[in-house]
């Protein structure tokens, strides 16, 4: 199907800029253009008082733990993760992860992200339910142990029939090293080659609590940034989630080896990890992105209240009005989550020739009205509920807050078994 | 018209806990009950999968300011003030303020709120408007000046005018001097004995900003608390937004008065005014709310994106994530926000005889799901859109996600207006 979106406001980024247009938005199979096209066919859409932006970009998510979703709330972070999520995660069987996936791709869908970066432990559960979605996937198996070819062997071996069995144009696989308390030197290390031989990116959790970067310094006199950077692990293929506890010369490593990092404010708070130092990530020109964390350290996968979460937080610390604008948070869940991805210019923008990744915004609503600035609204009156239609890869998935691909009473009814057997 | 609600889930709140309750609930005219009232008819509703909770209170705003949204963000804060806000606020001719006003009612009550607490600057505009939507209000005209009684005289009197011509059941009104570097010692003096003499609380916007801490300090050698203490402005009749900036004992002095703090945590934050210190007053023992601020400073209603902020912002500062619990941040939406109403047992609480303003979540939604803890949803994972019916004063002002009392297309047709004339 091809589509010619009329009377719509254009969400338009260029060069670290947005600005709104109205001009008219064709999709030509999965691609967008400002052309028509006299040979193919189109089905005119109305988008009278819609604001067409680039689908959200998800930097760092685990979709699977939907379920664990308003489970283990204002306790420690030892029973957090001791007594609640890892009792859950060892009691779920593989198959469940299927459902608990579609909850979270529902939430997605319904709140405008259009891809979601993942780490999961799951066999082929991601992927599959993505693929039933209608997502778009940055897929990794979480890898631990000291050495990829032995004791971390049988999730690196599912991370790569992931990969051989699934890879499509919306799903790709990243080489996911858990962290460096869980996976090894020299796994990540075999990581990187890895990774390298086998055109993926590469990702891992780091530098997210003080105990983490304690017990880094002790055991290798290094932080967890450095140890990395010997290691040969941070480049510009390299995604980081968190990097909350900066020390030293942490943030300058960063910039230099271009690696991502994936800021996630409501997981880092909500676990009293504090916050990241994104002002100054920001300063010295690190690529910056953002994401949602899972729902069991969040508890939603709400975009626009992560986004808005970033900007009112940074201004708080820094006493200052204006840093970490509306324009730069947006910027954060599009055209740098795109740039992080190696997808420049074909994701997280509407432009000539961009793949059709789009959300459109019911603008008369009261969170969204007056009309006096989309932009802002996006980062500061929106909460996700003006999404109405969503399309990736060139097709709804949401038209008309319609959930196209999920079957949502299947969900539930699945969702529902799980926590009776397994919560 | 008498409701029977049945096989919904109750927030039931009790010396500061709440849980969930299964069981029915009867609206006998404005009260609520747990036991069915044999002489009257009832309309039976269905609540399965709903949560039905108390009505959200929203004690601090400005509503007529819902025109200001995004219409000055990320800018520094006397360009915000003196070249965006105070602007527009002179030219908007007093009617304007009924449909921004009402604008605001849209959105308070699609995101459950049933009260608000508003300090205003359009005589006879705010009430007009509750009253057209059906909101619950406690309303202030704004007063400024040295004396009540001579400079302060004709906001005085619009004040007292609007009482006498709109208070009922639904509609009360509060003595309101803007600030105390607006309104002098005396007028604050004055206004204590006017709002005892008449019945009334006060509020008042104190120690928001360090210029104004700094300022009270150099012309009076105290902080503004101390100030509003030796005044005698201070007690359990008192309402004082923000207190950011707190210095020497003021906590001290606010929780031995007994007077009530609302914290905004999106409007200091965006406004570059920092983090109120909230854990630190909760352990005090000061009774504190939560405000959504007006729409030029947050830029949001959603009283839900508020509580998260909260949560959130404090159990980041603290490092913890036990501080700020989900239950702590509904209490000060509800049951602190009625004690500080003095309408406890009647407002923010479903209980015998309590006041029919309640609000109906729906469960079977992803952002609720699974039902693992509704508390929890509340503050970490809904985002307001939930909210699917409101009854305010045991009418229905929302039902099934249709506004009853509020024309929105009228609205947005006035709003354009006003944004085209005088923004």
């Amino acid at each position: 199907m091809n589509y010619k979106i009329i009377n719509g406001k254009l969400l338009i980024s260029e060069n670290g800029h947005i600005r709104i247009e109205e001009k008219d938005l064709y999709v030509n199979g999965n691609k967008l253009s400002f052309a028509e096209d006299k040979s193919v066919t189109y089905e005119t859409m109305d988008a009278s008082h819609k604001l067409i932006m680039p689908g959200l970009i998800n930097m760092h998510t685990h979709a699977y733990m939907s379920v664990l979703r308003n489970y283990a709330d204002d306790v420690d972070f030892g029973e957090w993760l001791f007594n609640r999520c890892m009792p859950v995660e060892d009691r779920l069987p593989k198959d469940a992860a299927y459902w608990t996936n579609l909850l979270a791709f529902a939430e997605m869908i319904k709140s405008g992200t259009t891809t979601f970066v993942d780490m999961h432990m799951f066999h082929r559960q991601s992927p599959l339910a993505a693929g039933a979605a209608g997502m778009r996937g940055y897929i990794g198996r979480g890898l631990v142990g000291e050495d990829l070819y032995t004791d971390g062997y049988s999730r690196f071996k599912e991370a790569i029939e992931e990969k051989e069995e699934f890879e499509s144009d919306t799903m790709k696989f990243i080489l996911s090293p858990h962290a460096i308390y869980s996976a090894g030197p020299k796994l990540m290390e075999q990581v990187v080659k890895e990774s390298k031989d086998r055109g993926m990116l590469h990702q891992t959790h780091l530098s997210e609590s003080v105990t983490e970067v304690e017990d880094c310094l002790k055991k290798y006199g290094k932080t967890p940034v450095e140890l990395l950077r010997d290691i040969g692990f941070l480049d510009d293929e390299t995604i980081l989630a968190h990097c909350v506890q900066m020390r030293g010369d942490d943030m300058d490593i960063l910039k230099e080896t271009g690696a991502t990092v994936v800021t996630n404010p409501a997981s880092n708070a909500k676990l009293g990890n504090g916050f990241a130092p994104i002002k100054e990530m920001e300063e010295k020109g690190i690529n910056l992105c953002v994401g949602t964390d899972g729902c069991a350290s969040n508890n939603t996968l709400n975009m626009f209240r992560e986004m808005g979460l970033l900007s009112l937080i940074h201004k708080g610390i820094h006493k200052s009005s204006t840093v970490m604008s509306a324009e730069a948070v947006v910027n954060f869940a599009t055209v740098n989550a795109a740039k992080a991805l190696h997808m420049e210019d074909k994701l997280g923008v509407i432009k000539e020739g961009a793949i059709a990744d789009i959300i459109f915004l019911n603008l008369r609503t009261p969170s969204m009205y007056p009309e006096n600035n989309p932009i802002s609204a996006l980062c500061y009156s929106a909460n996700g509920s003006e999404v109405e239609s969503v399309m990736i890869n060139g097709k709804f998935v949401m038209k008309d807050n319609v959930l196209l691909t999920i079957d949502m009473d299947k969900v539930y009814y699945e969702v529902d078994k799980i926590v009776e057997k397994y919560l």
